[in-house]
């Protein structure tokens, strides 16, 4: 992993600068990360988590990057002088990757010293907030894909080069069965496909020679792409006479794409002819713009496709282009007290929840989860007594559990500085992925207007929150 | 640069297989990139050309990558002994970075060896895609911020740390004054700005005493964030306190930044309030989901706003958020000929242009530009005669040009390999980008409804094309 230490913005800086001109910077600081309740992001898949952490290790100025700072004629030499010794050595929790997170709650825990609690908010937001946006969107074309497997290929459309490769971590841990990204295949083990382009076709003197030197080279393994002249007349025809060819030599033909066209049309057409010829085990594998709208309906037009190839919209996460992570203070040391912080603001969906927080998901006897509880740290969740919880902002709308389980949400990540354990394979990540997605109700997850899931707070924590409220006029004027 | 030559789709290697293994891989072959026409994107600034000539550079397979496609089990050991000897020795001619370009037009000339030119498709899309998207999103908020100056401060919401750092690249050239990305500044040298953060305001027990400790950090810097609390109520009045006492020692207050309300009103009250107490140089800098749309608004209700921060929608292309970028096939040796090649497909709009290309810009007597012009590479542009031009659409709109100037827009930017020259600076590129804008018509470069560019082909390229695609049927049936 590259140091990306001076991947920040500015401004984390010169409150470094000031939190250390003051002799605030060692001061303790609690800080949470969450989403804010979106269309399109009413549930998210935790990612990033390993590439947080690999920054948090890599942390430190270089030379090179003192010699920066200075030219900039802001800082002097002592802070210079400090941050070269600057170093990660707080405690941070996350919610682990592959998680079914929803807007509100804290998924990430920093309790750290003010400036380097500070310093890691850029960091922090872009690799989580850019791997959860994209991890959600492939869990969502995966669920309208309904167990069909789904095929990454936006690498060439995303939003450079990181934006392709952790894109496709990303999305094999929201549910994509293979990516064709082959540095991303390389980094991190992520199974990779892919066949031929339309260029493949056009370099040869007809369709048919194209496709029989690509199964020449590739006899178990060849999808011949179907629509470089005309899917139905030409395309499907020279696939399955090749196919033909193949299976007389004893190989097993695999398939054929189509990427333009009416796939629903097309592919009911050519499945009928693929079956006819006697390559019922043949799959079909489609592309030309494909999100989790498109796939539900051409699953609902009976389109006869078996892989999906989902490229743009999926690695770009089209129509909801960020994942709008913030990252807000809760809580700062003062004469040797945690003391909690509120932000206010005009718009009360963004006044912050003070105190240093845990989350818990509520589970039923039949471990449907019913409900997230946000508390303060210090609170006991008591699995053994009935517990009422109520809507924050609708407060008479109630509701008692009996007989719950409660999990706590947060899981260490870092303590002191360093790992706090071993992270989980992607294959770990992807199992824990569906056991939670397997404890949410369907309507959770639907794709358009979904039901709110419940993100509930503790009575002590909405009392702290109410207080502050009411405080909040002397803190502007003093 | 690292070695992107991994970052790649699979089946380029599965093509670059074929190649190999049908000894074609040497065969001339000319390929061009274009973007297709879309709302919101009917005209673009290019970008990422030097990005793309660092990874023309490092282009190289290592020996880990060898391993790593050796256990994929798709390939020989020859062809990976050919893959570590590898290298891009073909030309590539650009449009250069800053230009103003248009759908359809060749952006990108591609004349190498068919596995050459065919492996670095998806490197090309995806560096030059995500640069040209993110300086032409800048571009048309730069433009609707009619000379107000422009901060990107993108990099928390950006789709991984390219995404940021290259992002905030593009967005200079497209009009950005500044960026908060510290490591974009230090790798690029562009300006680099920022001021702190509401967690500054409340590690303080009050929001006077956070401002005075930040102006006393930076007297002559201090940008206060003024709404915290209540903007009007207490935010403006103390960073008034601060500015008085500043201005009391002998140095010149900044100004402040507004994040969230109503930035009309707000910026009106303000910048009242600060004139009065004779700050009348104090700049207000505002914030808060902006893009092209917001700014041209706000300005239009008479905000009083100085300098624009623009984040998420900016470094994300909200709304569009790919390029869509093609590379296709125009021309491949055929026993020792440069035979045109052509894609069809059902629909029109994806029907490429065939045979090698050149694209002129053409320009009236006023040196404004009248229509670009694609031409097929042997065809001389005479600027002494008259010149008639038609849509290529709707064939009998025609116009006739007299002394008017063409100006080439490809230039090399490889030869044999090897860079054809120096790069421009950034300063370049943006004085460039200036000059082609001033050179085109409002009308194409409007935020809504724009006119569309005349993108003409010359009769030998529409007559080539359309003879091509009668002659299709006898291809797909050979």
């Amino acid at each position: 992993m590259k140091n990306l230490t001076m991947m920040t913005d500015l401004y984390q800086l010169t409150m470094l600068y000031g939190y250390y001109k003051n002799g605030m910077d060692q001061r303790r600081a609690v800080f949470t990360m969450f989403f804010r309740d979106a269309p399109g992001l009413r549930y998210a898949v935790m990612a990033g988590n390993a590439q947080f952490l690999d920054y948090i290790q890599a942390l430190r100025f270089e030379e090179e990057d003192l010699a920066y700072l200075r030219s900039l004629k802001q800082f002097d030499e002592g802070f210079l002088a400090y941050l070269k010794g600057f170093r990660f050595t707080g405690d941070i929790d996350i919610i682990p990757e592959g998680s079914i997170i929803f807007p509100g709650e804290p998924i990430v825990r920093v309790d750290a010293p003010l400036a380097q609690a500070q310093l890691i908010e850029t960091s922090l937001l872009t690799l989580v907030g850019h791997q959860s946006l994209i991890a959600t969107k492939a869990h969502r074309v995966y669920r309208a894909a309904k167990g069909d497997r789904v095929m990454e290929f936006g690498l060439r459309r995303a939003q450079g080069p990181d934006a392709g490769v952790l894109g496709a971590r990303a999305a094999f841990i929201g549910g994509c069965a293979s990516t064709s990204n082959v540095l991303a295949g390389q980094a991190f083990g992520i199974p990779v496909s892919g066949t031929h382009a339309h260029s493949w076709v056009m370099s040869f003197d007809s369709e048919l020679a194209a496709f029989r030197a690509y199964a020449a080279c590739f006899p178990n393994n060849a999808l011949l792409l179907v629509d470089t002249f005309d899917t139905l007349e030409s395309g499907v025809p020279n696939a399955i006479r090749v196919f033909e060819e193949l299976r007389a030599k004893g190989h097993k033909p695999l398939g054929i794409r189509l990427d333009s066209g009416d796939l629903a049309y097309l592919s009911i057409q050519a499945r009928e002819m693929l079956d006819q010829a006697g390559f019922e085990d043949a799959i079909i594998c489609a592309s030309n713009d494909l999100d989790e709208y498109l796939i539900r309906d051409l699953k609902q037009q009976g389109a006869r496709i078996d892989l999906w190839g989902v490229g743009t919209k999926l690695i770009t996460s089209h129509e909801r282009s960020a994942f709008g992570g913030v990252y807000k203070m809760n809580a700062l040391e003062t004469d040797g007290v945690l003391v909690p912080k509120i932000k206010l603001s005009d718009n009360p969906v963004k006044v912050t929840l003070p105190g240093r927080q845990e989350v818990y998901r509520l589970y039923d006897q039949a471990g449907m989860a019913v409900a997230d509880l946000i508390t303060l740290d210090d609170e006991v969740v008591d699995e053994t007594r009935p517990l009422t919880i109520f809507d924050p902002q609708d407060t008479w709308k109630k509701m008692t559990l009996q007989d719950f389980r409660a999990k706590k949400l947060l899981q260490p990540l870092v303590r002191g500085g360093q790992p706090a354990g071993e992270l989980p394979s992607l294959a770990q990540i992807r199992a824990h992925r569906e056991a939670e997605e397997a404890s949410i109700w369907e309507q959770h997850l639907r794709l358009v207007y979904p039901t709110a899931f419940k993100v509930d707070w503790s009575d002590r924590l909405w009392q702290l929150r109410n207080d502050m409220l009411h405080e909040n006029d002397k803190q502007g004027e003093q």
